[in-house]
């Protein structure tokens, strides 16, 4: 058994920092148990934007280690009749609504069991109407550190909420995606892989041909920034294996005027011959 | 005794976060007790607005376990005359300026002792001129931590500074309040209780008058989000206990243009006999 | 030895709050030690300003216990030849890319050895083209911790990165320098002693004459901000022990319009004398 002092919950949610809300959950979850290490993933998650969510939790849990207690608060429909779950994963447990906010994490490390939050028994005994991360969520999960099992918490469910993901598509030696998110640095994070790439025979050190929200570029595809100047576009695979458009040194986003859910083209350009 | 790893330092400020002035403060304490876990409220309260830090101390302080050493700096006045204090509340310690910063959490809890801070040995040696936070607040926090008792960091003093708290009142079967503060997901949360809202037979499902800032507005006030569609407006008991107004899945500030200190007056509707 | 729940790693970059990367690090940190105590400095250092971050950590870094293992990550040339380095200063160890952002704290603290990283086996076993803070620095962070000695980690090198530093110069009674940071409160920092002022006979209480951007002020020389109203303009030595120019109570660098970089002339004021 892990002593309690080296468990870990990591939280996520867009509840902003100007506010005490994030520190009204760590306050809760350190009652119950203080030894726990809380550690956060962010708090700045587009305001109720639940793929969003989804997108930045699932770049950042695989790193944790095994054992891990994830409580995501993304609820815009916290106060109606969404439930509460408890994910339990192969490695690590996941609380949050049931929207869908925690199933691209779950999904990729494998998931077991879904259970509903029904036990009032690990809730603060006075429920707010809007904040079950404070109320719901983080005791629940202070309470899984502790060794409560998440078959006390409630029943399982097989319901649970799954977001669509759309995949890109090939045709015609095109492939067909989407932006899924544009971080900080202004990189453009699309649902392109490289296997996609390489089912079109493409690979690193080629000129594409890239459509981006109806405007056409040609861009280098590169294994290193080292290989365009600064302030140049360049195609890349990013640290979460995603084909990215980046500026060296610079933000495409800003750039090129692009955000998530834009539509994306790509394919090999005949000016390779020319390279 | 509670070992000192399980001791917790919380850290309220509006120093912001692209500066290393919160890390200092930190680097300060655990020099002096490597051990404590300190956890962050906020560094985002409005620059120098003593009222805005009292209001959001006010909603994290509650939640955190018994013994929990606060650490806050709001501090307009630094390198002036005020003084630094240590508050010894039931529950809790509360170290800061002497601007009121700390007294609205304090009285919430009950108040036992307020400590001028004076005794350089609990200081830094350096002392600057503009960074109390650093110098005096936190080696006093630390040293709270190690077990120094409150007595041997100062006298006791009785004329602190307590900030006048505008509480709602009634008259001809209206409600005069004030907006306390805007939250990051723009809601309106006032300093009116659900008990000011009963003393004119005001509960939940019916429609209010509401009138803010010169405009009337007709709201319905729900014990849940799910009762009004995305985007309207709705008036609710919010997770703090204090009247709110808020927009299903929106921002109820921007939309209606209010901020901290707006005037708002409420009634019940005469609508309500036909809803 | 001190156990490793006493050991204390801190966090630099300029990463933002609003993606999973900050967090992706701490789970590998974790992953490889899970007691580590960890602290983040910033991550909002202006985006790939490598003098912005050096400046941040360089405010920071002299707080912490010994010891403490620094991964700073702003770093513009990453997926380039340029190298990684594990720093050993006198107190603790800096580990980044080799581009300068470490060394003003070290030479502050007192060098020792530098080394590049290299033994792919206190990395992950992928490297992405982009996250060496994840893939390299996050693990060889933790493998410090764990009491991996840095000679393991690569071979000593001489030929590491250090950034040119303006010092202020004096000439016919007036000091020439430039401004090295504004804080989030607006105070513009230069680079800019007490020890320099001395050299032309400025103390405490006076007026100087100071052209910051071919603008002229007279500004008062005060060690407390009681000496001047609020709103009003002071020039003051700061919490870093830098010439600084506030407003009592406000943002100097909005008013006077100012940013790093610009330049800076300060001399004795001629209206002392009727002062």
């Amino acid at each position: 058994v892990v002593g309690l002092d080296k468990k870990i919950i990591a939280l996520l949610s867009d509840f902003g920092t100007k506010d005490g809300y994030v520190a009204a959950m760590k306050g809760v979850i350190l009652e119950i148990c203080n030894t726990v290490k809380i550690v956060d993933i962010t708090h700045d998650i587009v305001r109720q934007d639940v793929r969003n969510g989804a997108f930045v939790l699932a770049t950042a849990a695989p790193y944790f280690p095994d054992g891990t207690i994830f409580i995501c608060v993304v609820d815009p429909g916290v106060g109606t009749e969404r439930r509460g779950i408890v994910v339990e994963g192969k490695r690590n447990f996941y609380i949050g609504p049931d929207n869908g906010l925690l199933m691209l994490s779950v999904q990729r490390e494998g998931m077991k069991y879904v259970y509903e939050i029904t036990n009032k028994k690990y809730m603060k005994e006075e429920i707010s109407l809007t904040f079950h991360g404070r109320d719901i969520f983080a005791p629940v999960g202070a309470y899984l550190v502790k060794g409560i099992r998440p078959e006390e918490i409630g029943k399982e469910i097989f319901d649970y909420i799954v977001l669509s993901q759309e995949r890109a598509t090939i045709k015609d030696q095109k492939i067909f995606g989407e932006v899924l998110h544009v971080d900080g640095f202004g990189n453009i994070i699309t649902n392109i892989t490289f296997e996609d790439l390489k089912q079109i025979g493409i690979d690193f050190d080629i000129v594409l041909d890239i459509q981006i929200k109806d405007q056409a570029y040609k861009i280098y595809f590169s294994e290193t920034y080292g290989k365009v100047r600064p302030s140049e576009l360049l195609a890349l695979i990013g640290s979460n294996g995603f084909f990215e458009i980046a500026i060296n040194q610079g933000n495409a986003a800003l750039k090129l005027d692009i955000s998530s859910g834009d539509s994306i083209t790509i394919s090999k350009s005949y000016s390779n011959t020319n390279f």
